[in-house]
């Protein structure tokens, strides 16, 4: 053998240390041991034997992961098949607990990184506002006031969706928020000796009571549930958090020498679906509408209420200017005149203080108690509303001289701040009276504007019960022009449409009666009327009569959403038709939004033809509006996006065509993405953070227009991409077979994720949601609908020797930037290992050549992409969009020998399930009391409901993988 | 003139050194100056030509302060004698500004300390229990197990009053409080440059609004009032720290190898007389009690409701033990007969989550979520028992089925924690739930037991009232034993005293109305009755007779104040006769509680005589009730006591005659002093912790009895100083006059602190309450009631050769020791020469040789003293008692520049006033129209109230100098 001073091989430690001291330190000291100590702690306290046998699994399934060896594998797999269904169970259980723990350090160790950054520690791997500010004005050479206009004018609407795969039940949410809060201070407090020993017992507390509760949420959520649990983000963090953040903001601009936003500003608004959305969800009533919107109401007055209290201790001053003090005695003489009454009245209101009449010697106190008091009013007529559900809100509110309009209480507020910057009084001005001036600007009196969604259907179908009734015929069955000239007709007329007491089906009246419940709301309370599977212009029309016809004054924006990808090519036919219509345009008076969501058109077409089917659309929409002379405002339905955090979220507003933003974004949160980027004050912080900087550089440094040769390309790969998918998708008789054995996708109905049911009526691929049919290959590491065609379009272009104008594309186009790399990203976490084990065990061997050929599409797309990125293996050297979370490709890696071993017991408890249901008997009969309370953990499968031991056994082993596995991929579509 | 080198001058660097690294580098930097600059900065900011003359006072005070010379001092009166009327009233708020920013440096400091201490950086000066567990162990060689036993029957009970110089305004003390916090931060906490910017912006913002606030109290606060800022101590404070402060107890008890504290114990509880105390304030009234009753119950309710829901989130375990899980079951199938009704019922008082039946599954919560129902429902009775004030309040409680005995609460939270220790959940028992297990130990359903006061001579009106009423003739004219015979039958009788529809004077209904309230309010809320003026058997029997008629069941204990001297002497005697009868004894269960306080005792005796008479009466009621078999138990009504903090808590406590204290303390805590005590939760912390440690140190380590040539003597010092001071206060005859033209007693009435009246019936000095007393002599610096005659008691004493005992007793008897070092540190305030300025602004010159005397008797006590304590300047290094203000002396001499000026200011405003009212005018009409303003602040002053404006001028000035002075001596009687 010789002996050979081989090139000088790159060793770990010092290129290590080039990217920021902060990493060197917190990656190599480990809270995922500490809390996986604590975790097998607690297991091993319980569970002695069970302790070893998942400490074993984890070993191999670590061993496996790393050397990828096909009898490491089996040794796995063999080990995971042997354990009894009760352990099954605990193990399941086991795997997606400490998957869940290792998730919260990395949210620890990014907010370490956010706050060391903070602290000037070290430079930051993510944009903040702050940088941009700078780079702005000094790399860019933008002057400091063309910065600050810019900012002035951009708002960022946030619109909150619960979502289906909301994985983790609210309890468990709640234990993992504690661990991290605990952990977060071990880092960063100094503590005694024996502040740290109560740390660690409350973090050893947390655990266990999550380790003790049960995982799988036994009944389903309904929407007020889902609304009050997004509420509650609102008081808890967010409401807190935004003038913190325009505080922060505001020093940013004072140390370039410019002024502090102005008072009537706000950068953010938010809004919401949650209760709002019946699309596919029978159970989201008229009365669900007025419920959530009273709700987000009351949850205002609440923080409002207490705001104003803190006010009335702070401003004890007592010198005010004139205006001010001719309103405080104006309200100081009504008050005086039945000064009894007064003090009795708030004496049963029983406020913490000031209860007697304040003297005009202090005019804030006088004018904040007064507005005290129309808040309590305000919430009290809310608690009527919410208990007689036949009251009209806004008829009570108005009536009861409660808050309808938010100005009435920004008028003094506004008046106080005035009055505070005359008597020299500026750093009392800007304290906690600028935060609320914030929030009121913010939140207004609803907290969230609430949209409505409906399919368009649902609208055809009342259409079609009027003119029937009226003997004009079927709407339904009339074609588009014909649909036209009668809804102008009646659009461009006064007389009424709907004759009273017309009978209607009950799916007619529901439609009805929600157009009629929108009437009696607070308009502020309502956002968009979002028509989904909107197709033609009489989509919308339809909407606009249906709501002049019920009375809802002002009616909502109507936008249409185009989901498939016929719909969205046509969309901008369907635009040029609504727009060129002189009396829309009048209606709308010069503002369209138009929705724009991929995830049908996504499992229609594959996820490139959708992709760029929508940056077209966008793009041809645009040009359609300013044809029209009307602004379009594009509203994005973002997924959970595949990866982690809010990266993308600078790369994905990047991505989109230029002049599609220009200052005003208004996007989706779903789901569990709410938690991650609203979940802490601190996360909250860098969410907003990241959005206001990164509209303001889509703004100010747009990224450049792709050249025409690109288009070109894009289109050919288009089209090869979509062929390719829907010949195996659609095309392959035996495709839907193996898709429904080889996924829990049958399974997935029963799990109540989610408040809406999971497929339209039955039957094929085409009548599954998108969710679903994503979440059923995600599950089973396939991720099929997330790569299927790309490779062979790649492969196509490249044959036809557009390599390098590919790697071109890929490097200075954000559009194919954040595609490939959002594909390459969920190829990273592909497993065809874990998928051909899904095939073993579940798929008859007639399939197998099928799911053969898959594996095989999915290693050539791997091949096409990495040349196209330049890269030797995925995720190489992370590149821009993933920067923002450092080293991502280390993170995937700690993951799955926690994911692998859900995986295998995913595909047996299926496999169970379906041989038990053809018929195959298993016995299993445990005696064990124990073992019985843990399978009967159901209160609806009690009594006859009751389902044989080894059914409910590997029912809930199953969910627990699902949930698992979905916090291990934290993907969805 | 010769160089030499003169003896070794101890050189104050290394000196300093020696006291441990944190004081030296903290005492050096300046919280101080910081603040000062602050508010010099907003001084300038508003009134540039006032800040500099502020500056030039501040300057001339300090160099006079340090040089103690003539001419300094009368640089500065001349100085400010020259101010303007509307500058005296700026400067006087400027310099009660700072002091109060000044006092707030050292509560910053000394909880510096405190965490410095906690996180082991230095060794403590004062005691904590860990230290008293550790030293009781180790040093006196205590068993671990007897310590134990020791702590677990110890209670120390803390019984709140509202005090009649409660000086600052509520919203003074917060924003003192923001300013607090902040700085505390600024210490503690890491932060970017951008959070340190906002950190001391809200300092300024902070410092800015209390200067704009008017420091006078403009109207009297009511007792609900005070009763709201006492409560909102309890929320915000003291019900969190509670059980932090118990685990942290058991954290140390852990590391001794000793169980937890028994779940059943609390180590503290909560008294108040805020709404019950109605000596001498006419507007206590039946109504005032019940409100306050309800108003804390209410408080009660609040907290225990936001702990069950937070119990709900976490305890979402599944597993319990067969007793817990048969309770779920009972009550989930309860719930689930009516199901609709209870969602229903749930929603309508929208709870913030749960409001679907809970599955028995969830064991925990379906207990919770009914205990949250009842609490809603108790909270709905007491709010209506507020409305309405005729309702019985337990009867409305009892009726609704609402909580109205804690054991309804502890019995299943007590089930759970067994159940969750049974199935190996111990660290999640240990968790929030212990939390709530120790606070209804501690708080019960009433937070706080409210006491009644009521003065003895009203109780014999009603007597009197009675028995002229029935013909018996004058029960006020009989003596004593008649009182006896009389009472004693009736209570052993089984007839009804008190005729129906017997009409009475309204003082004597108003006295028999509080009893029949008093039987309407659930037992656990009232705490004693307390007789002020106690001085026979018969008072105590009047008040027992009394509840028995108008059935007040259970009694309230009867507890006599014994407060004049003579009262005190005679305390055996009556006691003697009270507990010598066997149907009394029965009646008490053989506890009796008796109160002593010093206040008025010190007014008619002097300081000494008052303190010796307490210590010996105290010794010989624990004789007379351990020879009657009973338990004594003794209520110390503690002062606010002279200088700071808690430090003489320890001492006060060691002081105490040995077995007067044995494992149980009831002692009051007075006005600021809440503030102080348990303002914040590091102080709050820390004042459990000293109580705690003082009170197991008084039970196991007790102080020795003291000699007998010791009681011979220290009764020669009380006989001697009370023959001198009532020579002086009752036997000179322009004594009287002296004190009311030097002080500002008589201006005191009008000064709206506190809510009672300040003097009964006219006349004499015997007729002025001792706190006004007190008062009047601590602002003009003589501090007369606590040093008269105690100068000449010791001269006796040492010219009988008694020199060598006094010393002996001062180092080695407590009690002696903390009597004199309250002297010497009151002596260390006294100033003769601001008192000579007094006497010199406003007295006539034909008194002046009284002011001469007492002037030469100040200087004599002050060296007897000094030799007693054994050194040569006051408060030089100081001793164990003033150990726990670290170099008292120096902050002492911090102040003193800060009062001095408001002395003079002080003394020059009453002059100006009594000159104005003897009819001496001055033409003081100022035209600015700011000036106006700020003359004319008080509400009850405009229109025809309105006064002369250089009179509310000096009035404002007034009030605000004696603030600040209180604020600078920090001390009352």
């Amino acid at each position: 053998m010789q002996l050979s001073a081989s090139q000088r091989p790159s060793f770990r430690l010092s290129q290590d240390l080039r990217t920021g001291p902060a990493n060197f330190l917190s990656g190599l000291r480990d809270d995922d041991s500490l809390l996986r100590q604590v975790f097998f702690s607690i297991l091993r306290h319980h569970h002695p034997n069970l302790a070893a046998k998942v400490d074993v699994i984890y070993a191999l399934s670590q061993a496996w992961c790393t050397s990828q060896s096909d009898n490491d594998f089996e040794l796995m797999v063999k080990y995971v098949g042997d354990l009894k269904p009760e352990e099954r169970i605990l193990v399941a259980s086991s795997f997606s607990h400490m998957l869940n723990l290792h998730n919260l350090t990395e949210e620890v160790n990014s907010s370490q990184i956010g706050r060391a950054v903070r602290l000037g520690e070290m430079d930051s791997p993510t944009r903040d506002t702050n940088h941009s500010l700078l780079k702005l004005t000094t790399v860019n050479g933008f002057t400091p006031q063309q910065v600050y206009d810019t900012l002035c004018s951009q708002t960022v609407e946030l619109v909150l969706t619960a979502h289906p795969t909301q994985a983790l039940r609210a309890s468990l949410l709640k234990k993992y928020a504690i661990v991290r809060r605990e952990l977060d201070t071990l880092h960063s407090k100094r503590m005694s000796e024996y502040e740290k020993i109560e740390t660690l017992e409350a973090i050893r507390a947390a655990v266990q009571a999550a380790w003790r509760t049960d995982e799988i949420r036994r009944s389903k959520p309904t929407p007020q549930d889902e609304m009050r649990s997004g509420l509650s983000y609102f008081s808890t963090v967010i409401f807190d958090v935004v003038p913190v953040f325009h505080r922060r903001i505001d020093t940013a601009l004072e140390k370039l020498g410019l002024p502090r936003l102005p008072l009537d500003r706000a950068l953010f608004k938010f809004g919401s679906w949650m209760g709002g959305d019946r699309d596919g969800n029978p159970n989201v009533t008229a009365e669900t509408t007025r419920d959530v919107v009273v709700l987000a109401r009351l949850e205002a007055v609440n923080v409002y209420f207490r705001q104003v209290e803190g006010l009335m201790f702070d401003l004890s001053i007592w010198r005010c200017s004139p205006e001010m003090k001719e309103l405080a005695e104006r309200l100081a003489a009504a008050e005086s005149r039945d000064a009894a009454r007064v003090a009795e009245e708030r004496k049963r209101r029983n406020y913490v203080d000031f209860w007697a009449p304040i003297p005009p010697t202090e005019p804030f106190r006088v004018v904040l108690a007064h507005m005290r008091d129309r808040l309590y009013n305000t919430r009290q007529v809310l608690h009527q509303c919410l208990i007689h559900s036949n009251m009209s809100v806004r008829g009570a509110l108005e009536e009861a001289g409660a808050y309808v309009d938010i100005e009435d209480m920004a008028r003094p507020l506004k008046l106080m701040y005035d009055s505070l910057m005359s008597t020299g009084d500026e750093s009392v001005a800007n304290a906690r009276l600028l935060d609320l001036l914030r929030q009121i600007r913010t939140f207004g009196l609803c907290m969230m504007a609430l949209d409505i969604r409906q399919e368009s259907t649902r609208h055809t179908e009342v259409m079609d019960a009027v003119t029937t009734y009226l003997g004009l015929g079927s709407y339904a069955s009339w074609d588009e022009p014909k649909r036209l000239a009668f809804l102008l007709g009646e659009l461009q007329g006064k007389r009424p449409l709907m004759p009273p007491g017309m009978d209607m089906s009950p799916d007619v009246k529901e439609v009805v009666r929600t157009f009629r419940s929108l009437s009696e709301l607070p308009g502020d309370s309502l956002g968009a009327y979002i028509i989904s599977m909107a197709k033609t212009a009489s989509d919308v029309l339809a909407v606009v009569l249906l709501q002049r016809e019920t009375g809802v004054r002002p009616a909502l924006r109507v936008v249409p959403l185009f989901e498939t990808l016929d719909d969205l090519q046509n969309a901008p036919g369907t635009m040029t038709t609504l727009l060129g219509n002189d009396w829309y345009r009048g209606h709308i008076n010069g503002v369209q939004e138009c929705m724009i969501g991929y995830s049908d058109s996504g499992k229609d077409a594959g996820r490139l033809a959708a992709a760029w089917a929508l940056y077209e659309t966008q793009e041809k929409l645009v040009e359609v509006a300013s044809g029209c002379g009307v602004r379009l405002v594009l509203f994005h339905g973002r997924g959970g996006t595949v990866g982690r955090g809010g990266g993308p979220t600078h790369m994905a507003i990047r991505s989109q065509p230029s002049g599609t933003i220009n200052g005003h974004l208004r996007v989706t949160v779903q789901g569990e993405i709410i938690e991650q980027q609203f979940g802490e004050k601190e996360v909250c912080f860098r969410t907003l953070d990241l959005y206001t900087s990164a509209v303001l550089e889509a703004a100010l440094d747009p990224p450049p227009a792709p050249a025409q040769e690109w288009r070109d390309l894009m289109s050919l790969l288009a089209s090869e991409s979509c062929d390719m998918y829907r010949s195996v998708v659609y095309r392959t008789p035996e495709f839907y077979d193996y898709f429904m054995q080889s996924t829990a996708a049958s399974e997935l109905g029963r799990l109540n994720i989610g408040s809406r049911p999971s497929s339209r009526k039955s039957g094929g691929i085409e009548t599954l949601r998108a969710i679903p049919w994503i979440f059923a290959w995600t599950q089973q590491r396939l991720h099929l609908p997330v790569w299927l065609g790309i490779g062979e379009a790649l492969e196509v272009a490249i044959d036809k020797g557009y390599g390098p104008v590919l790697q071109d594309m890929y490097a200075n186009w954000p559009f194919f930037t954040s595609t490939l790399d959002l594909v390459e990203m969920v190829l990273a976490k592909a497993d065809s290992r874990l998928s051909a084990f899904y095939e073993r065990t579940l798929v008859d061997t007639a399939l197998a050549p099928l799911g053969q050929r898959l594996r095989e599409l999915l290693a050539k797309t791997q091949q096409n992409i990495l040349i196209v990125v330049r890269k030797s293996v995925l995720l190489e050297g992370n590149t821009p969009s993933q920067m923002s979370t450092p080293n991502l490709d280390e993170k995937i890696r700690l993951r799955s020998p926690y994911v692998a071993p859900l995986n295998v017991l995913q595909a047996l408890s299926l496999q169970g399930l379906r041989k038990f249901r053809d018929g195959g008997d298993v016995e299993y009969n445990p005696a064990d009391p124990e073992i019985i309370d843990l399978l009967s953990r159901d209160p609806h499968k009690k009594g006859e409901g009751a389902q044989h031991p080894f059914v409910s056994a590997m029912d809930d082993c199953l969910m627990i993988t699902i949930k698992g596995i979905a916090a291990g991929m934290q993907n969805t579509g």
